[in-house]
């Protein structure tokens, strides 16, 4: 096998060796679509570059050879210099899984002063030949030189201002030519040069490739999307056409499908005299596609057919990239199209109706975890004021939050538990981190192909780009939106459903499932194994959740009702009683408020399990925060009673409260309260069945380690059952790690197991959630978590303490019901992993019963 | 196999069946000791009765034909009623182990109102029978009818104050008379009765001391001697001897050499006209046996005698019960006597120089917990104030503490960290929990071998017992010694190798080690195969470790150095560093320190390696608490500086600091340090070497999780290496959960493991050392926690992790070093388990490398 593989020839060679692009041109190519000939370095080449730092032996006679056909496929002379045009190349990356925007391309590879002369004359367009020249050279500069490219584009701006032009595209041939000269100086001054000899252009270029493998946004992005560090990238070479000889050529990209809404027809963008990189740069702002159908019907219809045609071949929605050279359209490039959750539901759907891709296809065409953004927040047209500013729907769902100006700002703001929305001229690759945790993005340039709507869709956060009316300052840090300014740090709202933008906070309504979520969950039901049951406090979560389909609740945390403004005062006089008849009267209150909640909670799940959790946290937490209260002191403010306040306070202080006083240790040392909440929950029991219902609930110990703990916490709760004559099922958590290594004596004890996937992460990894922030970000960006250990389970050791547990208690007691009520029981690869070792249930969020529904149908038929 | 068993038939049965006592009494019945006939129901009888609630089928119909087989040895009828003397017995509980003071005791049982006659009448001593009867009923009404103590005691004290006696023998028979039917009078106020009918007693003690098989006493002691709570104790029935018929009777205890010291020799106390509970109760102050050589040689002898037959037989130093009736010694129990720490060696170590035993069994008699102290501080008797009183040295070693005057408070006062000596009129089983958590124990009554002198001994309290010139006032929280009054609170001293009581505080001196212990660790040497290491900060701790034998040292905690009150600023000055400038300068500083802290340690331990692991606390340690600066903020009393510093330490303020920012997570996010620290060992490391010396440093990483971390840690150290051209081995803490479920994938990195076992029993808990006095005491008093997991490993998780890590760290790399230098390492039960899994070493504090050196000499002893 070699190294180097001419798109024509490419049978039986698959996408890990040729990456996406590089596939997709070898069967466009075989297929017959016009694609400019090239060829391929494969990832294997780039992975033996990368190990030794040098070209491996052969590769580049390879390329050579390649060259030479394509010279003799094409008529013209690499680098030129003899009569006719001359041979240009496009250098671009190319990964088996598709990363936008994170690779590098160069175009116009092969030029020289001689090629330009020759390009000029053939083409009868100076302008052009120098255009494309200074292209390659800012490209080249950038890319494989590592100059700025700042300083490229001052040199640029002030060409345009010196020659009165407002556009690049009315800068004379000699203007160019000039700024040639300039861009080399500015290169020659940072110590590098930009080599004439077109061979050395390929070589420097094919290496910048290989290596921007390793360049930190393609990392980011590869953490991001969980794309493995080991593949490598391939590289394509192939001969240029030109989107920018004149008006009868242009660049564009088309979709078989709309990639916001998931509605079938061709969808794009076309920028008449451009090239490609003018519209993904989000530079220009193109024109729908849609406008060509009067402008230049044919041209329409063979760009609708190629959609159609692509789609029925790659059996998925496309998004390819073309250029019409004099109008002959050429196709570039093309994938499975990057979507809105929303889209990638209707698509998977109707293919899967339109008999193009099974049913069972399409259950695993779509992320789970992205399906609870379907549910996202909308502006309510109706009630919306108008808008300040209107720009590009880019990326749907409706977003509040204070602009920020730049990425490490949004980073740092949303670190501190701010919302934001990132406000940019225009994102680039370096602004993905700050872009990943905006609430919504906002950009004054770019089109719905642009960097931000490509990867804002990705991410499923709302975004609004090309917004014309949208001009910042980034000095003064601040913006305006047509006539009204704002400071940095404003509350602005965005609807990147309708690309409207808002001054101010603008109310937000929820969002509707819609008919083709509901149907492919149905098609997901009969897959799956896995029970799903929502995290839920309130009787309107609870019936949120089985709207969503949850078949149960599987985590009641009784403490959110404790905090509830009537109650706490009441949990406050049960800490700091000081007679017995003080704590029985706060006992009483609290049994009635309990009592109430479950009677609400059970009613809402009538016929369903309900898994309540005993009062888990630290007895500080309901109490004011001991900082407060000594500043307070130390002021002099300190009011009558909270002197008494302070002294318990301090006596409940703890080091590491998530290691601390809570749980079955509270309940065990204070078990009066154990008894209120089982009393509780017993009398509302009883009291739904004496009205004809059917309350099914289960009660949950929180926090053990030991079996004596169990046994114990058990002796008061039978104690309870005694006194009503009727017994629930009981269980524990599984949440620290030596529950989980000792589940063999505690299964026989209980009814089921719940893993507390979030303390049992931060137990095992001995890392605390509220605290993290001082060296997670840094921690995934190096890779020193493959994953956020708190968002995915971590399977080499959380997922492994399962694992025996599993084993280990169902041996001890082969009925025993297993489940996870972690934040992880709503992320679809923990869902894949609670399917494989065999649990029963999973328990997320409201929202995210619906990941968890898909994901455990996918799971099921990934095991199939 | 029946239920009961008289003390001549138990030819084969084992001290499980009938308990201590009652093996002891069988043995040396069939060996012709003079023994009073009796029987034993057997621990067997015991759980049955526990199990059911009743005697189980039969036992009863044993019983009776048991007290016949008594009455005919006798003579006598049990509860008289005919002529002669009436049949008495003794019930006393008697478990597998021995659990003095635990359990209850009844004499005289037998006794009514025609046997109290026939008593009188048979010995001509009335006040002797009713006094008899007095004991009983106190005795029976207290231990089988639950009534007050309290109660009796004020009656007799009463009857004392009428009668005008000083003394309880100085009441007359009439006296005793009116006395016991005030007792009865009590008793039936309280809704009970005495009985009158010889079997209803018999029957209800026997159950009585079955149920107090579980009384919290007992189960306490269980505890803190880690008996196993379900073997239950058998009851021992015997014929009562009386030591109390007149001056020519008497009772004592014996041992068969000095249980303070370990001197070889006859050794105990006399008490002339007394029953035995007269001495354990230290009621009365006793005499040396010492004196009956003079005052009744033929007695002392006859003692001796039996003592070293005892010993000969038993192979160990016996501490028995006798009574002298009438001139004539009989012998009630023996069993290995309870000695202190400097006597159990010297035992161990004379006996098997003796040739009694052999050296490895000597080397498995001594409790390796207890060498470190043999260690502890005394008072040098050259620099030593005058005292403020004398008493008996009861248990060696010299403490200095505030005093307190009831358990409770003791407990209370150390919880909050103050060391306090217990200072009581006499100690009962109540008050052992104080007992063992104070320092120093100091009792106005009692001798050698009253309670408080038996269990401080057994716990290695230092204790200074019947002291005369101490009397308490419990009311006033205040007591006297002598001429001057203390305050509860007041700083005292006191040498419980001496018997010496000091005002206030008084120097200690170090303790010395002693020739019997330099023997026995030098017969230790030969068979132990782990590794011992100590783990120390400072050269003085490395020293004084390696002459207590470390080979090395396991843990240099590096911030220990940081805290120094002449480096705190600069780590400050570092922390705060706003420019580059002060961060080097900083960086600089603390390199010369580190620099020179090494350059000391490695010295001291020339030839022998040294581990030093790197910083490990967050920085926040290092700065002033934030209640602390947010108190002066808001009193309006913050220093110029100390703004910047508040800011600081909210932005690194935690709220689980244990899971936080610290170890490899704070190396890898400032490697400025890590790369100081690593240069300043090379340095180091180097500058000694060219001084002709050997330094054999190792490098230790903290808190790792990830092999990642592990190797961005490395590629810093390494590029040190490279700097200094100077490699180190390099090994990771295993102190997180997670690191030792994936010890294989670190394993191929490093060359060794140090087991952390304080951070990962607590995150394998969950629980936090700084916190658990919330919940731990009661935990362990329910025995929630077999355990206190923070000082002794817990197999069943802790453990099972570290076996996990072992096996699957060698199958990656075989030659792997493993070690622990968690406290455990220094615990005598978890280096059994380190010994069992395999590791290589254990590192302790300096003083418990002796008990890690025995200790691993008894694991490979015990598994050979």
């Amino acid at each position: 096998m070699g190294w180097v593989y001419a798109f024509s020839e490419t049978e039986g060679l698959g996408k890990e060796l040729l990456g996406g692009k590089g596939f997709a041109l070898a069967e466009m190519t075989r297929l017959g679509f016009p694609v400019p000939p090239g060829f391929t370095l494969t990832t294997e080449a780039c992975r033996a570059y990368l190990e030794r730092g040098a070209f491996p032996e052969g590769l580049w006679d390879e390329v050579r050879a390649q060259v030479e056909r394509l010279e003799a496929a094409t008529g013209k002379r690499f680098g030129g210099g003899g009569e006719g045009l001359p041979l240009l190349v496009s250098v671009r990356s190319g990964a088996p899984v598709s990363m936008p925007g994170m690779m590098d391309t160069i175009l116009n590879l092969g030029l020289t002063p001689d090629g330009v002369q020759a390009l000029a004359e053939a083409t009868g367009q100076p302008r052009f030949a120098w255009d494309s020249y200074r292209r390659l050279v800012q490209m080249y500069g950038e890319v494989v030189l590592g100059i700025e490219a700042e300083g490229f584009e001052r040199l640029l701006d002030r060409a345009k201002v010196l020659a009165g032009a407002e556009r690049d595209v009315d800068l004379s041939a000699s203007d160019l030519e000039r700024l040639v000269g300039e861009y080399r100086r500015l290169i020659e001054a940072a110590g590098r040069r930009f080599p004439d000899d077109p061979w050395q252009q390929l070589e420097g270029a094919v290496r910048a490739v290989f290596e921007s493998w390793n360049n930190p946004r393609a990392r980011t992005y590869r953490r991001l999307y969980e794309i493995p560090d080991d593949v490598g990238t391939a590289v394509n070479v192939q001969a240029m056409v030109f989107g920018n000889l004149g008006d009868d050529s242009g660049t564009g990209v088309g979709f078989s499908r709309n990639p916001a809404t998931g509605e079938k027809g061709l969808y794009g963008e076309y920028l008449k005299n451009a090239q490609g990189e003018d519209v993904v740069a989000g530079v220009r702002t193109p024109q729908p596609l849609e406008r060509l159908r009067e402008s230049d019907p044919g041209l329409y219809d063979e760009i609708a057919d190629v959609a159609a045609r692509l789609e029925a071949h790659f059996r998925d929605m496309q998004d390819f990239e073309f250029t019409v050279e004099r109008g002959r359209l050429y196709l570039l490039q093309t994938r499975a199209g990057k979507r809105t959750p929303e889209a990638a539901v209707r698509i998977a759907v109707e293919m899967a109706e339109e008999g193009a891709i099974a049913r069972e296809e399409a259950l695993l065409r779509v992320d789970a975890n992205t399906l609870p953004s379907l549910l996202r927040a909308r502006i309510d047209p109706e009630r919306a004021p108008e808008a300040a500013a209107e720009g590009l729907p880019a990326s749907p769902g409706a977003a509040v939050g204070h602009a920020v100006l730049d990425a490490e700002t949004a980073e740092s703001w949303a670190g501190r538990g701010l919302p934001v929305i990132l406000v940019r001229p225009e994102t680039t690759p370096e602004d993905i981190s700050g872009m990943y945790i905006a609430r919504g993005i906002l950009t004054a340039r770019g089109g719905m192909t642009s960097h931000a709507a490509v990867v804002a869709r990705g991410m499923g956060v709302p975004a609004v780009v090309g917004v014309a009316a949208l001009s910042l300052n980034l000095e003064e840090r601040s913006f305006r939106l047509g006539e009204r300014s704002f400071k940095e740090g404003d509350v602005i709202s965005l609807d990147g459903t309708t690309g409207k933008v808002f001054a101010g906070e603008v109310a937000l309504s929820e969002g509707g499932s819609g008919e083709y979520l509901h149907r492919l969950l149905e098609w997901a039901e009969p897959h799956r194994r896995l029970g799903v049951r929502a995290n839920a406090d309130t009787p309107a979560d609870a019936r949120r959740a089985r709207e969503l389909g949850a078949e149960g609740i599987g985590l009641v945390r009784t403490e959110h009702m404790f905090f509830d403004p009537e109650r706490i005062p009441w949990v406050r006089a049960l800490i700091l009683a000081e007679t017995e008849k003080e704590e029985r009267e706060a006992l009483e209150r609290l049994f009635a408020f309990q009592r109430a909640d479950f009677m609400g909670l059970l009613e809402a799940m009538d016929g369903l399990p309900v898994t309540v959790r005993l009062l888990d946290p630290p007895l500080h937490e309901f109490l004011p925060p001991l900082v407060e209260l000594e500043r307070k002191e130390a002021a002099g403010e300190l009011a009558p009673g909270e002197a008494k306040v302070l002294a318990q306070v301090r006596q409940l202080h703890e080091v590491n409260p998530m290691l601390g006083f809570r749980g079955v240790r509270l309940l065990l040392v204070r078990p009066e309260i154990l008894r209120m909440q089982v009393a509780a929950l017993l009398s509302a029991t009883r009291a739904l069945r004496e009205q004809g219902r059917d309350p099914r609930p289960e009660l949950m110990i929180p926090l053990v380690s030991t079996p004596e703990e169990v046994e114990q916490a058990l002796a008061v709760v039978r104690e309870a059952f005694a006194e009503f004559d009727l017994e629930l099922p009981v269980g524990t958590m599984i949440e620290t790690p030596r529950a989980a290594l000792v589940a063999g004596s505690i299964a026989p004890l209980v009814d089921f197991f719940s893993f507390g996937t979030n303390d049992l992460t931060q137990l095992t990894i001995g890392i605390s959630r509220d605290d993290a922030g001082h060296f997670l970000p840094r921690y995934l960006d190096a890779r020193t978590f493959a994953h956020d250990p708190t968002e995915r389970l971590d399977e080499a050791a959380v997922g492994r303490l399962l694992e025996i547990a599993v084993r280990e208690g169902r041996a001890a007691r082969p009925d025993l019901k297993l489940g996870i009520c972690g934040e992880h029981g709503g992320e679809a690869r923990s869902v894949h992993f609670a399917h494989r070792v065999g649990l029963d249930y999973v328990s997320a969020s409201p929202f995210r019963v619906l990941t968890a529904r898909l994901a455990a149908a996918q799971a099921a038929l990934a095991a199939s």
